[in-house]
């Protein structure tokens, strides 16, 4: 018998029960006028939802992590000055990947569990060729102010992590003058993992470099199969049952519509910090930036005799069948992240956690 | 209404049932131990279709073309010497990724359509870092031999290509001394595109770079996640819904055994090629080197009146429901490649095609 989770970490949640049914679909070929036709749809569905009208916008065939390699790798070269700002464990792992490509890193630091300062990250050198920051910090639960940033970044390249905010909080890809975004399928979009929405403006594509180190996650070679309007070049095979998944969960977010859909965060978010205050427990974030689809709570002081943080997450998965995430990095051990996130999102999921969290806490 | 093909192109298949229904599975969460349980079976049914006892066997979050980046990009340097076996599409390909990692590429041809002569790999670089050679060459039909190249290639590393051979001919990673090998799960596998199953001796496991250009691809980190005994670091979110296929696919072909799953597919590959040569038509890949999982056949010269290469595999396509791939590269336009592999290698889809194609030919 198959174990079913409400998934209620940082990621992945629970998928919607059409996405569910998407996948089963049967696999047309990556080049079936068929399936290219609801590739294009995919695209346009993936446009409204990052608020772009940016035609180089497509579903890249790996997870979110591979979204942020290629949001780097086509536009930095070795020597290129990258600020990125660091407030957890996604902005370190920026900095790792700029730094494998030879950037320059310049890191602009706010402490775990606390915001970015824009100014800083404006201000933190002269002229970079990228400022990259991620909106939704899964790691903390930290939302950094990414929405000014276009207006004083001069010649810079805007790359923004979407991957936790995408679908769960407002993103105005346009709107804030974001040149590239990458999200994950995974988190607030309740489809399984496996693709990284990207989207790339039209300034920043005239700058992606002509022949960058990956060949896989060239956005150049790829944008000349996905999204081209005729005579598609073959670059790699589809993930066809994915994007079957992702063109799904798309449609069931556009029909509830994206300001219901953020609404619902914000309601299943603000019932559960409550709930967790009310169990006396503290919020890690500070209220002003504090995301409402990926709560960090401080681990209590004080657990009942015996139990450790981590007999907590198992108690909750054996007895309740429901996930939250431990904490990482510098926070391991510490915290507990609690996702609530795409068909995740809805109050009885969260009653039920707090309800068992109270009971497994004698609180 | 969903229109259900007969994938008989170069990939994908069509996907097991069992496939199917595994991927609709209850997401787990990629730390829940049920699902590291099947990570790990999963794994270790890889070993089993590769003929491997590799413990770095693994599916990657990526398609066919991600395992062959990775393939390289963590064992190449700039300036390190690649000697590619070059005649077709994939090989080409292999030069493309090798020479954006720095290599000086030297590459070894045979005319498209003509198998690599294995003394001209071994003999073409005094020491190279790596000798790279497909060993089913998808655009043409082509199997090259790759079972004695261990033999005479000194301290290099033979990475070998299995895409399309997986599952559909012996592959013996092991037994040929194969360093590193990637595959892809939508061809003899049976599974829909998405991942790229890859495995790495011991010997090249030592010799894995410490720190490649690719995060994203990074065999080390990814390895500290998957297929770690205990302490799993995390690295990125696996591909869940795909895993699950992934596991049941290999649990198919190793239910019908490696044996009898080649001997499938040679006895359709057989017929199909048999009764191509009984409508007049002539195969490309000469008899010694023929794939039985992926026919190239020449277009006819004489189509009946009106009718074009594309027109006859619209044709197959609207009023049969069945898909054939058309030639890439040199070849554009001149073939159909016929694939017959995973679950689609049944002798009851031929003798449909071959039927069609009859009927469409007027032969």
């Amino acid at each position: 018998m198959f174990s079913e989770r409400i998934l209620m970490g940082p990621g992945p949640s629970n998928p919607y029960p059409e996405v569910t049914a998407a996948l089963v679909r049967p696999v047309l070929g990556h080049l079936d006028p068929e399936f290219l036709g609801l590739l294009d749809e995919t695209c346009d569905r993936l446009r409204s939802v990052f608020l772009t009208e940016n035609p180089l916008t497509l579903p890249l065939s790996g997870t979110g992590s591979a979204g942020m390699e290629a949001s780097l790798v086509n536009v930095v070269s070795p020597g290129d000055v990258v600020v990125v700002g660091v407030n957890g464990l996604f902005g370190e792992r920026l900095c790792e990947v700029a730094s494998r490509l030879g950037a320059e890193v310049v890191r602009v630091e706010a402490p775990w569990g606390q915001p970015l300062d824009p100014e800083a990250l404006l201000s933190a050198h002269p002229d970079p060729k990228v400022v990259a920051v991620v909106h939704a910090e899964t790691s903390t639960g930290v939302r950094n102010d990414v929405s000014t940033l276009a207006a004083g970044k001069g010649d810079a390249l805007l790359v923004v992590d979407t991957v936790t905010s995408l679908g769960g909080i407002p993103v105005e890809v346009d709107g804030w003058g974001i040149d590239i975004s990458y999200s994950g399928t995974q988190k607030c979009l309740g489809v399984p993992p496996g693709l990284s929405p990207v989207t790339v403006s039209p300034g920043a594509r005239e700058r992606l470099l002509e022949r960058p180190t990956s060949w896989y996650l060239d956005l150049g070679l790829i944008s000349r199969y996905v999204g081209a309007a005729a005579g598609r070049t073959y670059h790699h095979t589809a993930p066809i049952s994915m994007i079957y998944a992702l063109h799904a969960g798309l449609g069931v977010l556009l029909e509830e519509g994206l300001a219901a859909s953020w609404a619902r965060h914000e309601s299943c978010g603000q019932l559960l910090q409550d709930g967790l205050e009310k169990l006396g427990m503290v919020l890690v974030a500070p209220a002003s930036h504090r995301l409402p689809e990926l709560t960090t709570v401080w681990v209590p002081d004080e657990l009942p005799s015996g139990l450790g943080e981590a007999d907590v997450r198992r108690l909750l998965l054996n007895a309740y069948g429901i996930e939250i995430g431990s904490g990482v990095g510098s926070m391991a051990g510490k915290v507990w992240r609690i996702g609530c996130m795409g068909h995740t999102a809805r109050r009885r999921n969260v009653e039920l956690l707090l309800e068992a969290l109270g009971t497994i806490l004698d609180r």
